[in-house]
């Protein structure tokens, strides 16, 4: 999995500790961890195509969260960054060579080896759907009480 | 994830239904389904590591199951393939630059996005470890009951 998933989960709970309305750059936001900026920026615009993040013109723009933590899943920050696509791919070898299927014009019939990766994945993803990133918040906020505050002061506008 | 693991899932199947003592080149399996026999070569050679599948040398050598379906699970194979590291890769980012927390030497405080990710994926790493390749081969059989008979014939000794 791509790292820029770690980034963005960190830079929505970095965007809701530092307040919903105010717009923070992604050269901020990624110095804050010590990022690539232009790197970080890549992921932003996805989170904004998906609907996760706004972006916000102008000199006092930036990003901000689109909607608030407890409606935003681990899923949908998964998705922006890694795209749709399932990590089991199936190529469908099975209808290539001589070992293809008589019966392999009639894709209804899906692979069994497909099937049961798909499974997998479907246990994982419905994982990722069920956690929002409010559930998140409140876990870190538990390990490190200090977190937000020491947040909100380092991006305060100056 | 790697197409290698596709690959080997059915090799896997096709040895089976070869039949157990018999051993196949990476050339043959890779010729059923029109595969890059050196590429199929290295996947197979990664079941063996894991002590999957074993190798016999020898002008009849070649791969065959190191032991049955029902003691293969799609976790093994996975495994083999991708390696074991997790997808979501933590790489610390909160105990980088500015952000970094005072506590951020006390590694036992698990980060709370880690966490989330890792138990998200142990709900994968659970259902494919849950699920042998005999499962796989019996669904695939009920799918396609005359696969078994069209593989050893193919694969008969010539």
């Amino acid at each position: 999995m791509n790292e820029g998933v770690e980034w963005a989960l960190h830079s929505c709970l970095n965007l809701a500790w530092i307040g919903g309305e105010r717009a923070v750059t992604a050269a901020r936001l990624a110095a804050y961890h010590d990022l690539p900026a232009a790197y970080l920026n890549k992921q932003l615009q996805a989170l904004v195509r998906a609907g996760v993040l706004g972006s916000v013109s102008g000199p006092k723009g930036g990003f901000r969260l689109a909607r608030p933590l407890d409606r935003i899943t681990l899923m949908d920050v998964v998705a922006a960054i890694e795209g749709p696509e399932e990590a089991f791919r199936c190529t469908e070898i099975r209808a290539q060579g001589p070992g293809a299927a008589p019966n392999s014009l009639t894709p209804a019939v899906e692979c069994a080896i497909a099937g049961a990766m798909g499974r997998a994945e479907l246990a994982w993803r419905r994982e990722l759907a069920a956690r929002t990133l409010d559930d998140v918040r409140r876990q870190a906020e538990r390990q490190a009480p200090d977190a937000p505050d020491r947040i909100r002061r380092w991006f305060a506008p100056t």
